[in-house]
């Protein structure tokens, strides 16, 4: 089966960058693939689109290097099991709040016995290739987003779920829950949380990442020692890039 | 943030009406958003359409004075958060039963800490404004739709629901857990809940909606003081007129 | 090979409706075959939608006993090849200006030797038959549209040309051409002209379909003996009956 | 309302054969359907597409005689209520593991008072006739999926659910489960626990439908009285004729 | 009929910037209409897409005030009147050779007895207003691209084309004729070659246009005062963004 | 720039087989693609689809070592230029029947000074390098079909048509052109006519591909010294294995 270059990179200890789409085009996954990232993330969850748009992003992203992952619109078996079917790399999962919501989603990305996804990787195959079934639940990852004060509170139960590869945490909605601005990326609440979640993963041994409002942020991410940093969304990078030229221009 | 104009509507007591989109065409969205109503509802209940297809409806909506509701296919706070994050003024649950179903489907329509709506509304920011955030909770419009027994029965308790704003009345799901034909319309029996459910609902201080399946129940439901009236789907418009002009020509 | 419907209508002089789909959805297209009509027009020409969409229509019109119909988008052999291929019944072709215009739509429309279609036709053998090539020819109709001055001037010389099967007027376009409002359907220069085409066409043994721009011209239609009338669009029909019903309610 | 000739076949202990979509592409359902299958399952399950492709495909296999069915992607009331609405004749519902989760199934399939299906088929009446809502709980078909080791340990309680058609057993998963290989369709134990299920249900008076993964299994499926065979997947058809071409002309 | 912005900047002689959408996407198309550009260009010729996806992207654009307009994909009447019909406000038009050329591409964009458009413009209606058949010749922008030796020798003869607004200059297509490389934006050449069309439209009372292929040339062309600049496409901003945000974390 | 293993087969004189997909859908042609042919045939002519569904089957063919052909639908430079941009790696153009036929052709698939291509490549860069303007022109691979009298008359013209790569042959139209069925893949003039289009092209030097409607056609192809052959379409790939599978178990 095709290794995940995201395991490489995290066992090596080195900064994994995913790039990340919510508009639902694959011709924009391909693009951003090509940006030197090395892993995109195609988002279901505030992306308006479904299954049927994330299939040819996926297969766009599958003709360069960089790891296919989704981040799933919830915690389903349906959803996630479809999205592996097509290809997906690793799942991001949001809003997991307890341990029982970190091993259903567990087991939702593994095949018997550890799990209960479901028989049928169509793309599986093609893009993992014709060992897929038996390298699957050791190759795909899984990442339970902390993003709320019940997650942040059940944090270590958890980073404690057998086969959970790993975090992934949402500093908008964790800040929302701190009682804070989604864009208080700098509010040191917010920032010791995150440093809380990075040792506690760190302890046992699992790998976080992150979602980063800002460069800033993203840095700062860096510096602290994550796996894995998003540095902005799609419609930021083109919200960004188009203010700048227009104010340039008036 | 973009006022949500059925607010303003409902709290001057005028009768407000929503068009029905269940095709998934978002030029057949913006020619009904141009015939004069005041919202226009894109139906993912009973409409075999998903998110992909409701965008574009949302966007279209977006560039008329009416306002973009939609009704979700389930109680779900995955598809209602990427409904809301497309751009939807206001949502319609179907098959709320009981309080506790209410609650689920309020907090999935709001912002922590009412709710636990997860941050990311790319077009809410363009359709409602920068401000989106702060005033989101307070504008979108939150209906819960009573069409069961069970529902009926524990109607006052739904109607309960802190910031739930009011409930859309199936009239023809309530006519069959009735006993009676889906199309019963003129019954008694159904026309006497209804106006339980009204005076409930006025008694609280909540508005209510209902579709109307023949012009004659919406103007009995605009006699009424209905909230909200829905006078018949795209489908019924197009096969009525379609009826009228073949039937003028044989 | 499944019969033409429309032809046997038109040789026993009986009166053809035909449904008209200017919005690219395939359950609209199904909603209107029901409606009655003989025939359902796939409008390629005026409708946002290209041969994506088009093909889900068609099939959907398959499922039902109306024949489907596509107008194009303008007198290119791609274009009518792709349309009959998946599976047309009879191709309106715009702006037919002079006999030369006509001889190359009518070639498009023909396997060799009488034109130059391509040879592939996938739906064509699902919805036609096996027998599908052997009786093409004869099978699928060809309606070339005139609308502007110049093919009113050769309108002899259009209709004369070998096995095109008849005209479709463009009563908008022509009125525009002659110096009128694009509805100025009860116009006497209009109605002289579409009863000078009749006339043309009755002389020469060639079918007369009309687009029709209300149901008073609609009839009047039926009345001098159009062999095919649509009364509206899609579009005409939602918005007839949309503003019937909010107007009803104000 | 229209018959479902899979009820018939099944009464009259005919096997039935249905074909298999799990690529989202209308033209290739209608292929399928015209290939001499008693029905086509459009597999939203694996298939990576949703019911914005479903349409359109189940469309496409009305207008043949094939019985247009779906697996759906989980059981949920929503999705099933949405594919029910659109035409489908039938539901494979996947990971049915208690008697409980067949139960919740059925109602999801049957209109009240036996069920809780929500009130709105546009393509019913299309399809199915104006008396759809009349006959709708006894024509349209419900299989419960029995494929992991809970569903196989409960089949009886399953299979009892009032109301139930049957039982469809995926053989790759419910080979998973008891330790084999996905495609271990040989395997004794595999067969004892199919020859089980089958006897089960004809002790109970209810169809068992089945998928071979080879067309060994097929015949073998077929001569121990299968009611329904799935011989394989449109991707396997594909790939089948594809290598037999490539290899026979390197 | 809603007056056309870019029309009143050129009058006013102040500088208009349009984005550029070339992948084919309605949330894209609005985010860069929410950047504070007077336009946005939805790119048909090198954009992988068509019609299907152009009409949702001059939906999302017409909910804002930047104007739609289009770039066609070839002088063809029947792909210029569809776009024009989905509410297009211009259209920019590849690849204008010839006096010839042009007078074909302005009869495509107006009404009789101007030009040849044919009537039927659903979108333009909702978009412009109910008076659009009045006043669209007068409204809507024709720009012809001067992108080749042949055209840009002819250049005198193409803007002295009534009714056409003005040119727009092809900066890649030009240097590559001129024995350039495409991005040789600073050759004293190419500049030559765009002061002299300036000049030329500047003499006949044409307006300007041109894309610029980084920001320097931008800053340029606002200098020597060009009506209309383009500063890169939708994928450049992505692509520029995107190297930066890697590149800063590597 | 990546180069085009179908050269370096040609230049081998090895046999490249391609795949054909005419049913537009991105997951079947990665399907088709991993089934060992050498290139994958994107059907833009007899395929019912455009550019919309065309640019994800070349993304995920992308992610094969098969290289991405198209047959677009006409001789158009608007539609060649978009499936360049979207990353063909060669264009089988229909219906050439002249020399002036196959130089608009060349022109139409060159950059500058050789031809009239547009500049603007964004899927090119991605698929084939940053250097692909600079080798585009000797890497895309351009065949003419000859299909039809007039074409076979004019063969060795067309042939010698500067940077012509060589010609397709549709043996069907072929066929019909010389009076034959469009199956008569074993008349003897059939094979007489490709035999002397066999000999022309090797003698001026040029490549040639064919169509084999059936694998004893494919075979005799094969022993000729056929270039390319395309062992039929995905549709007859489908056909022939579901009928395979009905009849067996019947």
């Amino acid at each position: 089966m095709r290794e995940n270059r995201l395991r490489t990179l995290f066992a090596q200890q080195q900064l994994a960058l995913s790039g990340w789409v919510s508009m639902g085009n694959a011709l924009l996954a391909e693009v951003i693939a090509h940006s030197g990232y090395d892993a995109v993330t195609v988002d279901l969850q505030h992306g308006p689109f479904s299954i049927d748009a994330a299939l040819p992003m996926l297969q766009a992203i599958s003709s360069t290097p960089a790891v296919p992952l989704v981040r799933c619109s919830e915690n389903s078996l349906g959803e996630i099991n479809k999205l592996l079917d097509a290809g997906a790399y690793g799942v991001i999962c949001p809003l997991i709040n307890t341990a029982a919501d970190a091993e259903r989603f567990v087991r939702a990305c593994h095949y018997s016995p550890r799990g209960g996804r479901s028989y049928g990787p169509a793309r599986g195959f093609l893009y993992g290739g014709a060992d897929y079934f038996t390298h699957a639940n050791a190759t795909l990852l899984t990442l339970a987003m902390i993003e709320t004060r019940e997650g942040y509170a059940n944090a270590e139960a958890i980073l404690q779920t057998p086969d959970l590869d790993g975090i992934f945490i949402g500093p908008s909605d964790l800040a929302i829950e701190l009682g804070l601005a989604p864009d208080a990326y700098d509010d040191v609440r917010l920032n010791e949380a995150i440093d809380h979640l990075l040792a506690l993963a760190r302890k046992l041994g699992k790998y976080v990442g992150i979602f980063a409002g800002t460069m800033e942020m993203a840095q700062r991410m860096k510096g602290i020692g994550m796996d894995l940093v998003v540095p902005g969304t799609d419609i930021q990078q083109i919200k960004a890039e188009g203010a700048r030229r227009v104010s340039a221009l008036r």
